[in-house]
């Protein structure tokens, strides 16, 4: 597989494509952003982190069904993917109150969402990825009815897949957001990028956030946190 | 019918017991208030003309069947109104884009909405009144399912009844907001105001907003277009 021209550089990835028609070849960057890209930085090892944890999360939702871009990880921070048109809405997907949430409507920190919650954000960064409900989204053509469906139910059953799992390692998954796009076949697909930069995780026995949050609230070395979701993963299918 | 007690002061009218078990007293007043009421001005006659267009609007909509908390006007700024339980939100209806709706998303500026987009907001000024979805809503148990369907059609029917009203006046209604509340017997119902300080109105053919967007752009005096709308009204419901 040999690396073609760059397609996008993203906030915390560079896309390119290859020689192979539909295969994009994704770098993990080490790169760190909060306030919406407005603070920026390089985080040694970030990359490689996110790319394995994604690896192996990609991989356990595939054996589980559901259809997603992932294909392959070719070196520590590169990964092939079916190349796909994201549709621009970030889905997000709470089981607790925590960030965002909690400041803008004053919900209980860590208040338990039954049933969880799911938001969508226009992706935009001009706009600064406004917050939109469903009929917003379809008078302004950005998705239609069936897409939003699809997306919340995917979104659910990538949520229960992921909390499982996450349970099993003594973490709770609090919320994540989700990115979909469609193949050349005109599926509609789970891609990006599964990893603690679009999470938080928090450690059942210590309580501590094995996430980007960490970056976030200037708490420390985020690698620290993302390295333990790592072990603990790779932990727990090598035993199965 | 006698005054009572101050119950609260709100950004355009002031709210009173009677010596009538469940009935308020509303005084509206003359202050217009924008950006969630961190500017504040007087204008004279506002109140009154607010009075008198939200009455004849409610008794429209009696007329065509709408359950409201409305009872009669018995001075021109004061109105009688069935005391409800006042739901924390605020239910917007757009049919064409304009407003923070053009701002936030990068709506071209008129766009016709079809069908029409409902937003809820949580009525709470110290959050600003923040934007929520539907499941948001009930996570964070402000208002349950049924309510926000109650809500969602007494807003359509609303919505119609009053667009057909103005488009035969020659004006066109941008969007609206409305709010409900619960009588003694449980009955979620329309009640608050029917004025342009809460709707969008576009004059059809000179293209002038005929509401409160002509303070909040410092277009001029506020009340020429709001007399415009009570004129029309007026003749209106005498010609019938
Ligand atoms: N399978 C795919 N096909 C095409 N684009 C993708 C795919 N997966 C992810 N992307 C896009 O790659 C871009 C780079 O990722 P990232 O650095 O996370 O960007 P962003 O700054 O948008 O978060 C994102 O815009 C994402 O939507
Ligand atoms: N029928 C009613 N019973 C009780 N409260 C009402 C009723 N109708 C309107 N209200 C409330 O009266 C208050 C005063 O109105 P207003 O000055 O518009 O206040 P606000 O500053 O909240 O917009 C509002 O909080 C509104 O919800
Ligand atoms: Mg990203
Ligand atoms: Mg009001």
């Amino acid at each position: 597989m040999e690396k073609g021209s760059l397609l996008y550089t993203g906030k915390a990835k560079n896309v390119y494509t290859t020689d192979q028609t539909g295969i994009l070849w994704v770098e993990y960057t080490n790169q760190a952003t909060a306030l919406n890209g407005k603070r920026k930085e390089q985080i040694t090892n970030k990359g490689q982190l996110n790319s394995a944890i994604s690896d192996l999360l990609f991989k356990y939702l595939t054996q589980q069904g559901i259809v997603n871009h992932y294909v392959e990880q070719i070196s520590p921070v590169v990964q092939l993917v079916k190349q796909v048109t994201i549709l621009p809405i970030e889905v997000v997907v709470r089981n607790y109150a925590a960030g965002h949430f909690v400041t803008k409507y004053n919900a209980p920190e860590m208040k338990h969402l039954v049933p969880s919650v799911h938001e969508f954000y226009f992706k935009d960064d001009a706009l600064d990825d406004p917050f939109m409900n469903d009929e917003q989204i379809m008078a302004l053509d950005i998705a239609t009815e069936a897409e939003l469906v699809t997306m919340r139910s995917e979104a659910n059953r990538v949520n229960k897949l992921l909390s499982d799992i996450f349970k099993k390692i003594g973490i709770t998954l609090i919320d994540f957001k989700l990115e979909f796009g469609y193949t050349a076949e005109q599926q509609l697909i789970l891609a990006d990028e599964l990893s603690p930069d679009n999470m938080r995780l928090i450690d059942d026995v210590t309580g501590d956030s094995l996430d980007k949050d960490v970056f976030r609230k200037n708490l420390g070395d985020v690698t620290v946190g993302y390295q333990i979701v790592l072990d603990r993963l790779q932990k727990l299918f090598t035993e199965k």
